[in-house]
């Protein structure tokens, strides 16, 4: 494989550092652009001193995000952005041949009119939601090869689909008794300087939030509706627990089939997928058997947590 | 309200240390025994450094167990044992006339065999099954008032039984449909030096346990079944965070009612109730708001998660 | 005694919670006023849940501050407010005979000079300082009782004082020897909404900041200097680890005297001391073991690390 | 440069664990041996979860240590052992023309006497001390490469030498004014089944411990007293904190030269060290910077803290 040349905007986020560290590391990326408008003209180890012994990490500098310099200096371009800002970049960059992956949530969905009940405002670039892929490389590998745009998938979606998918699929469970009761670490709301994500707000606590209708529902009903067949709506539950990184999802499906086709219809899903790990006999998930190990391969997926089904 | 004599059997863990907090600031209870093999002849203040500022922990020592003199000394006992042993101070302890509390599971079921279903060896004193009360002041005030022998129910139970029975007395939820994900602090495991309980197997991580069968499923199937009038069968997963104390359950239940109806059957059976909380409008629960809050004046419930109800 | 009339102004920040609950739990006080531009007109137990189990916490609202209003209805008055605004209640406070004691820095240093040199602004009334008592019990108890303006010591000067001023009363250290290294909660920086302090900046790390020249560097000088009769200067580096409370300090003494003279010096000084507390033999501190501990008796010492000599 | 093949002996603690995965990823190094009593017959993926993602460790199974194997399987193998056992694998694996790194404090020492002094036992193998090499490769690079055996040092005394070896042997500071205060994550201790290492022990405290002759002494004051050409004894206070790894030592020491001139001995010292990075203008160290980057390259360092200069 031949390597390609990589730029990230917005790269001061969690997602931004995380994205930054894999593309120093990757055997077929060369990092030639990260862009943030606060820290232009800094170097990669000044602002994330962890990655100072990258040699590039030493000379790469940040500078504010130009989109005609990146298209000439990148064969793929990395979104970290806001949901609703993402689109000014992603046009041009398509425009001039360049792909683009999009941490965002602007290009997950099909419809804008979802995209408006859920984001609260008009989508900026309907044309392109028809053209994007949901990133998700167990469901769309093929596609998102050939993409000009793919739009990473949310991290609670992530650990929700993928145990889900192939079981409604195979018509082994009910459609409409999806129930998804999710933990995720602090880091998920990015570097929001907000009093809910203070240490002593966090710390030796924790609380569900954003239900019932957190946004992630509308990128989980869309693509379990499609492989359903039929309109599906979940209940989904997420939680802050006081860890940097990491989320659990506890499923409770209504079976329509016995353990072993269930466990059958997983193992032949991810038999051959690098980035699914299927638990034998007993074994249970324990987050930190995953944090941080997804293989640089697959940087549409940052986070992805193990799997707990409780059929 | 008169004064009371209280000791403290197996005063030396997690349960027992806050017990004996509780007991040092109760404004009717007087501390008269602590008993502990390990630290036999030293003060609480030694064993426990931050009651130090309350002069009779700088007095009383922990002393062997000695069924007989805590007859003598107490008019209450509550016992802090591990499952099995409770019993060996609970009949001679009721027999003398003194009114037992014991924390352990000993007590709370009514059928032996379910014990030894869950617990795996036989149940020690059959006999008071019949006897105990399961401590819940919400189910059972008036009994626990009266009682000889009261069992305090277990962690998980109180955080699923409180917001479950009212709806489920009421005809309000479906019996069968009961699925409860909780999440627990680490000392809900109790002083357990165990690999699975050092800090960094627990520090940024996060791990479901103990299913499909969590004992506490036995207290918490009875008590259904008590007030649904039918053997109830429901779904239990215990999850361990790394906090140190505080228990959060989210529940999802199938509902007969409307969602008016349900918030009317809660506030109509706590209106009055002191440990009962119930969040108006948007308001989310969070751990940090009642750990460590309960009053002492219901001694039998040591900590009491907030619910989420999922209706 | 008899039960005063205590107002809180600023009620709101992490002191301020913790001034409420002492007040709330005190038996000699009675909480009459707690003010919060944010929180006018909610109650105590709305803003803070943790403490709805108390009366007065379900009834007593937040109020705007007024100065007038205040006085009459305290006999004490708590400021919980930034630097540089205390004045503007404490002059008319004290004008109208009430007591004030001051959480803030304004009143602890006795030269207008040093404030400036450290908060880099004018002293806002610096007629009140040759009338303020710096409130340290240990050193001070006799002016506290009768002072009209008490200036809570900061809490790293708390830690940092108390195994200090007998050794240097004594002789029995250098008094340009004193080096102490300090390790604090998060709680300790207030609940200011800075990147620095969210969750995942502080948890899994620990940093020294505020070096060389940390603002409590001031009033610890200014106490080592009135005790040792000459001008001390003293090394201090403050370090934030990821607990919500709780102070250590380390301190490195050159000695003059044997290490019992030593022992013996902080036996007189601290025998019979209810706050503090000298451990024997090999025993080593552990702030588990005195946070939040400190009885409502002293309220001008919120908190109160335990102390490593290293003589 | 070569691969070299390479076994870990004793690869089921914490620094087994880690070993595991820098040899996993080495670009230098083929993984041949893995040994633990406990996990022999598992592979690497089984104990080690989150390892899953490298082929090998799919499929490279722990073993029963044995030597005679172990010499015909490995260039060069690192011993995870505690102390007192290393020399039983350490002798026969050099007489076999194997090189051992040694990752406990059984070769660190040039004297027995001062050995038994602080580890309490008679050392094993007393001949090997003059051939050892103190793995700290700012200090010795050129004999750990030529080294048979070489102990890697320990972890404190790592976070101490860095700094200030330069400084002693440049006669810039008095070597008997050492003070070094040092916070510690809990992996620090190995994965020991104690209580004192139990989450809710740890969590939400902090204490100093193993004070006033912590074992680490022993090496520290060899070393620093090889450089400054005196017998040099030093304070060290190590403190546990609650984080799962990283070191932070902050240092005490009585200048003889201007701040400048310790400046540029640090700078002339660590220009071209890469493991070695000196913060700049009013930069502090924070161990979020540091914890877990350590290249590949020098295995026998396996964390470094920052170090803050009170000079």
């Amino acid at each position: 494989m031949s390597t390609k040349k990589v730029g990230i905007v917005g790269a001061s986020g969690y997602s931004g550092e995380e994205l930054v560290y894999r593309m120093l590391t990757h055997p077929h990326a060369h990092l030639t652009a990260v862009t943030s408008r606060q820290y232009a003209g800094q170097t990669i180890a000044q602002v994330f001193p962890k990655f100072s012994q990258y040699a590039l990490a030493r000379t790469l500098r940040f500078s504010d995000p130009n989109v005609e310099l990146l298209a000439t200096q990148c064969d793929i371009v990395f979104l970290a952005l806001p949901h609703g800002v993402a689109a000014e970049f992603a046009v041009p960059l398509n425009n001039a041949g360049v792909r683009v992956i999009d941490l965002s949530a602007d290009f997950r969905l099909k419809s804008a009119e979802i995209y408006k009940e859920f984001y609260t405002h008009d989508h900026p670039a309907p044309d392109l939601l028809a053209k994007s892929v949901y990133g998700l490389p167990e469901l769309y590998r093929q596609q998102i090869k050939e993409a000009l745009l793919v739009a990473s998938p949310g991290c609670y979606p992530t650990s929700i689909l993928v145990p889900t998918l192939p079981l409604l699929k195979a018509k082994l469970i009910r459609p409409q008794s999806i129930i998804a009761d999710s933990l995720s670490g602090v880091t998920g709301a990015g570097r929001k300087v907000e009093v809910d994500y203070l240490f002593a707000e966090c710390n030796e606590s924790v609380r569900p939030y954003g239900i019932p209708k957190h946004r992630h529902l509308s990128e989980l009903e869309q693509e379990l509706s499609l492989v359903a067949g039929e309109k599906v709506t979940m209940q989904f539950t997420p939680h802050l627990i006081p860890v940097n990184r990491g989320i659990l999802t506890t499923l409770y499906l209504e079976p329509l089939g016995t353990p072993d086709q269930i466990r059958e219809a997983l193992q032949t899903a991810y038999l051959d997928e690098p980035f699914v790990r299927l638990l034998a006999g007993k074994d249970l998930p324990d987050t930190k058997n995953v944090v941080g190990t997804n293989s640089s391969t697959s940087p549409g997926v940052m986070t992805r947590g193990p799997i707990a089904l409780s059929s």
